[in-house]
């Protein structure tokens, strides 16, 4: 794919140079709109807007919705009124809304000012969902159907009415106060077996819907437990407004997985992608984290310092420090992230903490005995005998070992609850991973490390 | 959802209890496969089975898919051959293969046998194709079509040969040699103008396939960027010998952004949802890394061991351990997963090096610089004035704040480049995220850290 539009990009620029427009017009023609959008966006210059004109108008519309956002605001501005009039009117609601969103305040002004009266209406009630809803992503371009038409009058009006429709696979039933009371695929309606039937009686009635201000999130798990292809969104009255078609839905998986994953590496939250992305937006989404964990690390300085005497009797100690932290860190963010995962499939739940933490106590103990047995041999073998390091004795050893098991234990114990206990309370457990573990479990262990130093070592 | 089907199950356990078997069958049958699954895996008993036989046939197969592989196995060991044989007539032969490639041998071979021989070849050959595949998640059931049919013919044809195909919103023309020559949509079949147009004149062309051995996760990419419901897979001689359908692809989204997320957090991907793994599985995913992890945190140790001297006399030094070496981890983590998200999701490309770097650069200096002066200002403000720690002169704070920004300088290079040249050189990029780029970063910080120490201060 990426190797193909490459070289076609090159015969296109060539083509360009050459002005021979018909050429261009018959490539652009066999292309897939989401192939046109990305040679767009790599010529990103005046002769876009020249292509563009090219292309037939329902082709314009599919590309003009892949594009990103200053390909589209550019060609905007290129645009005329008439121009930009013929692309509003050729796109489905919900593509119009998403565009909408990303521009600044005057092209929106323009935009509105093109779309026809009913267009600007609906156009407008989509804006003021609330961002991440479902409202926000359902368009409200669907089939509806009468639950008294028969198979053949169903089929009809699909072949009337479906032309400006997102989808006529899935058709919604409403009675007469536009209530949801079915669905029907027309699968079913092509294969019924006599066209007299009636909607009603082959129709589901026993229909999965969302609600307007449903989260996005929970509309796209959703549709990936239940394999539809698009999920009706009824009001606070249980009348059909919209729906989210499964493109949407993807779209939105994409977009929190890649928002959870950010903030698992403490990052800010940003939807745009990495290279559209300046450097004092990636230094804004990323600094307040560092910051913050800067400081919550000078605890476990702390700590140290309030042992600096201990410490100074026997600096060997401190050559320890990176191995303890490191896999007190990786042990915890092991446990957080695989919880934050489940959580976010929603494979657990808030009421099973009980048993993910009695399963994270046995895996700790496994791994820590594992870890310090290895480590006590790796000490005693390779650095006392082989590099001949005096510092270390058999006491010494214990200590560094005792605190791996201890470490690890806590690491995994506070990894897994920590996140369910976030999501309990309404916070969003993506935050508590491994950078903020990693912190915790530091602290706890060097705690322990000089507590056990000064017991057993006698400091 | 999660609320209704909880209490939905007590209710079903009270009937259960009381045989009130009438009430069960017409509660199930109003139900979502998906849901009844949820119900069956929690009953988990030998009332599942009972429970399963009221089922009608096809919504029985249907809810057979969405079980996990204990309750499937457990009603396979409970079904007679008769049964068996229904449920493998009635599953579609990709969702057959996946349940197979999941049970133990002595099931396999009855399921096998239960099966037609035309579909037992069929699933034996999908069987073949590597797991990951296009081919092994591709399904067989799709509709062809003849370039020479009218629309009428065509929709006829649909409406004779449509039933047990898995979808027929997308169907497919092919020559006499089953070569793909074009696609066409039944929206378009049904919204044509004239019944006597041919399937020629009207289909797409321009079509995008994938070969059977092509990386399940380049199916699913394709599927986001084009907002298809099925992708046609070729073999080598482009003969269509599947369709991969979008339900599938987005699994298999889920699955690799699962992975991705597991291996970035240093655990050996599995796939089983996290209840149903068991503590030893769970700590031989774990233990590999975390080992390997500690072995090259003990190259930081013994920087620290060479540096031994030097930190005798200036014990206060090590109380900035672990500031630095978490700082510099997260600064690196961030730049990592950000360069292997950019990565999965095809942002970025191996060729986008420089400037990723140079980007890259200027956001470490941004935050470097930051951070060191409010950490100047604090370790003198509150380490100093506020705490009185003596040992604390401005010439060690010079020295901790100029080692924090080189620190998150080489953790932000090193971050974004290690994943873009492990993908270069066909590793995972993902491998390459917060706990290995942590442990070289930390190296690298104390080094930094007690080379300044050694100049500056004259150690």
């Amino acid at each position: 794919m990426e190797k193909n539009s490459a070289t076609l990009l090159e015969t296109i620029k060539v083509l360009l140079a050459e002005k021979k427009y018909k050429t261009l017009r018959d490539i652009l023609t066999t292309l897939n709109p989401y192939d046109i959008a990305v040679i767009f966006e790599e010529l990103m210059d005046e002769k876009t807007a020249l292509l563009f004109r090219m292309l037939p108008k329902e082709l314009a519309a599919e590309t003009f919705v892949e594009m990103d956002e200053d390909t589209q605001e550019m060609l905007i501005h290129g645009f005329s009124d008439s121009e930009l009039k013929e692309i509003v009117d050729e796109l489905y609601l919900d593509d119009a809304v998403d565009i909408i969103e990303e521009m600044p305040a005057n092209v929106v002004r323009r935009i509105l000012k093109q779309a026809d009266p009913v267009t600007r209406k609906t156009i407008n009630e989509l804006l003021n969902y609330p961002e991440d809803s479902a409202g926000s992503i359902m368009t409200t371009e669907y089939v509806t159907l009468r639950p008294e038409m028969t198979v053949e009058e169903a089929i009809k009006r699909i072949r009337r009415t479906g032309i400006d429709k997102e989808t006529i696979y899935t058709c919604y039933v409403t009675d007469s106060n536009r209530q949801l009371i079915g669905i029907i695929s027309i699968k079913t309606l092509l294969l019924a077996k006599d066209d007299e039937e009636t909607v009603s009686e082959l129709m589901e009635t026993n229909v999965l819907s969302v609600n307007t201000l449903d989260d996005q999130e929970f509309v796209a798990h959703t549709f990936n437990n239940y394999n539809f292809l698009a999920l009706p969104v009824v009001d606070k009255e249980n009348r059909l407004v919209g729906i989210v078609t499964i493109d949407d839905a993807m779209d939105v998986m994409e977009e929190e997985t890649t928002e959870d994953i950010q903030k698992m590496a403490a990052i800010t939250p940003n939807d745009k992608p990495y290279m559209k992305l300046g450097v004092f937006e990636l230094f804004k989404s990323r600094i307040p984290w560092l910051f913050l964990l800067m400081i919550s690390a000078t605890f476990t300085g702390m700590i140290i310092t309030s042992f600096e005497d201990a410490l100074a009797s026997m600096v060997v100690l401190s050559s320890f420090f990176p191995m303890l932290m490191d896999t007190g860190g990786n042990s915890g963010s092991q446990a957080s992230v695989t919880v934050i995962r489940a959580l976010s499939l929603e494979e657990v739940e808030f009421k099973d903490i009980f048993k993910v933490i009695w399963k994270e106590i046995r895996v700790s103990v496994l791994c820590g005995v594992t870890l310090a047995t290895a480590n006590f041999a790796k000490i005693m073998l390779v650095d006392k005998m082989l590099l001949g390091n005096n510092s270390i004795t058999i006491p010494v050893a214990f200590v560094v070992c005792l605190t791996m098991v201890v470490t690890v234990f806590f690491a995994k114990i506070i990894g897994c609850s920590l996140p369910m206990v976030a999501k309990k309370l309404g916070f969003d457990p993506a935050v508590m991973a491994s950078p903020f573990i990693t912190t915790i479990v530091d602290a706890i262990s060097l705690a322990v490390y000089f507590w056990f130093a000064t017991v057993m070592l006698g400091l």
